[in-house]
């Protein structure tokens, strides 16, 4: 049976972002502090930048696992907001799949904290009901490499496919002639490499 | 054909433990031994707080293998206790398979030392017979990381989930209103961070 | 259904060098500097030395991304040398398709940089239109192991191979009774540890 | 000059534990948490079996960094506790100071979190005033592998003693004829793979 | 599909190891050479307890790559020897096909150096033709570990089943009830922490 | 002979950052470029909000080597800046000794790229002439792990002391009473388990 | 003052062997089973290449530390062997401080298990003592890495000197014309790359 | 007392290059084959770029050790070329002292394989003689980390100066204006990061 590359499309796809919460980053241990919160923040720009629907989820924010971190609140001040009263799994909560199913979207970009949970039962449920799922890897985090490792199984097997924010980013844009100056703004504030590429080709070419 | 999401259910889950016996807890490398210790007595507790059905089963345990940890002996006195004969494959004991079938369970939550060989021959067994089979990584240990990627790689060809006790937990949980004080207790006996987040949560909201 | 071993042959195989630009490769940090330059030159010899059909591409090679690696350029004078104005997956430029496709070869050998973009993109391309797909992994890089471990993941999900330039060389020779010293050159040039069994060999039996 | 060999001494050792705090905790990540907990704890136990003067301080309990952890308050009720009103240096807090010099002990076991402050500062000090400092090199936390060698060196070029606590333990108690069974249980209770040993040895001797 | 559990049988099971030489060895480096040898000559005496049907193989082995090690050609001094003029993939050397078939086996256990080549090629080869494919590798090393795990999934995908030497042991036996005195001794032999089991067991059985 | 704690004083402090350039930023490789770019930033600010003199330094700066990272320079448009016509060593250039001593300072932090030549040069020249040294490892960076090994050693053999640009946050403020507000938000901006931490707490007692 | 080269010398050594006890060795895990068995019995070896008086030692070794490896008592039939009563620190039993002074040597080769205590304590006492002290520490094992870099400077501190079981081999022997043959099996038996150089030569020169 | 700084000068430097043999260093793996070879060539650029005077010794090279590589040999031929017939510290031949003390200079580079002996050695033994020692720590190799980390403290102890040949190299040159297309071409020619800078650079200031 021939493959059917199932591509990322800037028309057809949402964005999940799952308990960012302040008390539950510091859970995540198998990728650097500094790296993850800039990879989350990049995804949030993404989301931004290519003007994609995005929903807001927590997990109990008034308990010890904290608010949802402030800077993705102030992104998106108009996004679907659920604050799940109890439900582990966002895709057991009506409101949550309400807000999925509005957007009209077939592809799910979900990323989340911790990864095997938070990520991986709404990445299952949604797969099963027929949605394309591409989970972002590393915005997502959880306790250790092991945990990782079995939770990217899991999902792999059911379908998902697992990529990065850059990756996204790259298959959403398509053509750098679309926009060069807004991806490359995206690229320079959050990867330091690329920043200081262009800020070599800055200087040599303005002769500055 | 349509993907399924088989989900971990509290009333059709049993859980299999095999082999954590003191002298075979020496080849265990993969992991470290406090965390490894951790994570085995946190499935136990897991068994216990979901009122799982479990079984306990030993290889030559007045050998050299040793005799099962206490602390499982001493959690699942009533438990299914199958101390084998020579069967290296607990599948190939009909004691043992016996005990399984009478749980009257469909899912198997299997863990046990060492992975590649006491986890892997029953779970590959298990799946032949048509159960779903949700290997705990984490309280599953073995000689070294190759031996365990080889092992995780055979078992996940053959349908085989592979978990972490806490995500096993979530998954049976479902709503953390069941119970919140029961599951936040499970956590912070055995998450030395999340039990961080409470006592922080306790001391700012008690007032002490 | 039976296995089919689809091997790399060397009168039906082409190789896509895609993106081993100055300024982007600064971005690969999954693979040391010094090994990474070794493998991607031996990719280069090797194709070179089956003589199989090579096209180089290239993204924005005057902006900050840099030109194509001199040594390419000058190993290929006369390969299609597609710049592409815009498109990130390179199997979106027609003349690149073109070009691929004017080679007649059902096999593709693909490298490049970053691995889950320039690589995948037009693997997972390709892989839809029907040609095998051979990514030389340890000749594509990209920003660290956890981006590359996705990409892997994603095009191994849709049927590429992961084979590595010596394997390649390997597959694609056969018999060494075909050129002994040939394939013993390119392993000297590019394998140190090879090139140091050669030396004390040839000084053993030279009486030298 | 001859090298004078400064062992510690269980008649003239106390024990200063700093800032192990649950909100700083969340800042450790050179060392896995599981394991970090053990060792405080194992601490904790070690100072209680030999009766070594014990002082506890934190740094701004009320703010972000979170209680003491509440397992090292309830295990000395009684020892002094310095919640220091801004003073990072411990050993600038007047208080702390001469509860330390209250002790009448000339040898300091330092831990604390996070090593190159929390630990550093005071054990600088301590030994500018000619105290014998040691430095409990794994019930001490920071931020990754690198501070951590950097605050190693420091202490070190100073004249620290780094230790960890099974070699304290040991050197405080110099021979198991002064209490096996003591002993045992410290290590039975913090090393796993010792409680193995333990618990096979005493299946097979008592016949159980 | 219902899963079938092809499970090694030591009545329908031959071993191949090929290219195991002297120069060839140089060039493994994604396991440690201690290790690596025990590994190989381990798989030699398993091949040997369980009189496996066992087929040597080298590669040119007299030039650079290197006698086979003598280890092993000591311990087979009566088993198929096939000194391949040229082939890089054994399975292309009809000699070395006639042997394997020879041996009426269905189940071929192979391991070799290095891995991508001299254990994948005839590995997918054998696939190819029906046989059941078990790759042992921890007694197969090759340059480095991305190198390994790209080979890995190759051979995966082709439905090889992986496993290391223990495991095909303990798979092979069945029943420790078979022979309790010889698996020890083979795992007394390798396994340096089962060696300290055995030996701490003897001597408190034995009353020595 | 007494050992002196030479500890930071914000009012005999300089700052010396030496060739963060966006050229030389592509050969760091012994840190993760989020991390570094983040830990840069963060000695800027400190230097800034402790009110340290600080002089910049480049090499080379219109050739590969690139500008001086336009953030640093950005910071302190006031401050000396030295663009070296050649000299490697810092302090080989008397334009640069000068500045230096003209800040009238006895202590002087020192971080730059590449940690063995461009921070450990003048940082012996510095020990030479007299000066404290305080090197800031983790704002300087090299090609890899091996080479900062022996530049840490050969530094801190010369007498330089080893510190990160937390730990002399808090060795020159001192007194959290003197500034809480300010040190904070220092420590929220350039630390994600902090501002975590600070977040949490917040919403906690504002009740929000 | 000028350094002095402390160089081992054959007539002035002696090797302690202390506490290899099969139940202890469970504890090591800074170093591979299969690696650390084998440099252990290379420094027996060694031992007795050299003929330098050899002392073995043993922490109540009828609990669960176990008996000493059989291989080392076996090895030296007619060594002095004090099996210590309760001494942890083995320079604290007159017997074992009595037998170290009878050899009459200056130069202790200390190998043992684990590192910072078995080998630290008697190499510190020794050092005050006057004694050089060579640690060899690939034969020492202990817990963890952080462990072993905490007794290393620890030891380092105090003028130890620390070295492998080759270095020291090829320190004591000086010059190979003083026993090409018998120094070349030593290597060869314990070091599998120069095992395999040896029989590579052997096949080329003897032209079989 | 001062701390003088002993910096490289290249009018009082003489470089040893120690067993860098094609038997031997296929024993080397504490680094990557690729970059060593790269780092053991740039070395002897490094020497040729500034005339510093070059001894190549090489230990039993007739028999396994195998020759020196023949880069070294074709690049040297006019050097002091010591083959030693047995001395395993070069020190011990008075013909290789000799060489290095006709060549007058008081500073050595010394690099070899293996690094504890072949290179710890004669380092050793030229401190004692007054010499000043740097060894290029990068261009030496050994079995493992483990052995390296003890061979750099036993040299660092005894005054070693632990370099790599990059730091070598600037120190050596004091100031680009000697040679600005000189030192760039060593670098580009061995800093795949630097070469790709260069040629970024080259192609944007050229117009090409």
């Amino acid at each position: 049976m021939a493959y059917q590359y199932k591509r990322l499309d800037k028309n057809d796809a949402a964005v999940l972002l799952v308990d960012h919460q302040t008390g539950l980053l510091s859970l995540v241990r198998d990728i650097d502090p500094d790296k993850f919160k800039n990879n989350v923040l990049a995804l949030g720009d993404l989301a931004q930048y290519f003007k994609l629907p995005t929903i807001l989820t927590t997990s109990f924010e008034t308990g010890p696992n904290g608010p949802l971190v402030p800077e993705l609140k102030e992104q998106f001040p108009d996004a679907p907001y659920i604050a799940r009263p109890g439900n582990i799994n966002a895709w057991d909560n009506p409101d949550f799949v309400a807000a999925v199913k509005a957007t009209g979207k077939k592809q799910l970009i979900i990323a989340g904290v911790v990864t095997e949970v938070c990520v991986a039962f709404p990445a299952l449920s949604a797969i099963e009901e027929g949605f394309d799922v591409f989970v972002i890897t590393d915005a997502s985090g959880t306790f250790n490499e092991l945990t990782r490792d079995s939770a990217w199984r899991r999902m792999e097997a059911a379908g998902v496919q697992l990529m990065t924010w850059f990756g996204a980013a790259c298959e959403l844009h398509r053509d750098w002639r679309n926009d060069i100056e807004g991806l490359a703004t995206l690229f320079s504030n959050h990867i330091p490499d690329y920043r200081n590429l262009i800020n070599s080709y800055n200087t040599l070419t303005s002769g500055k």
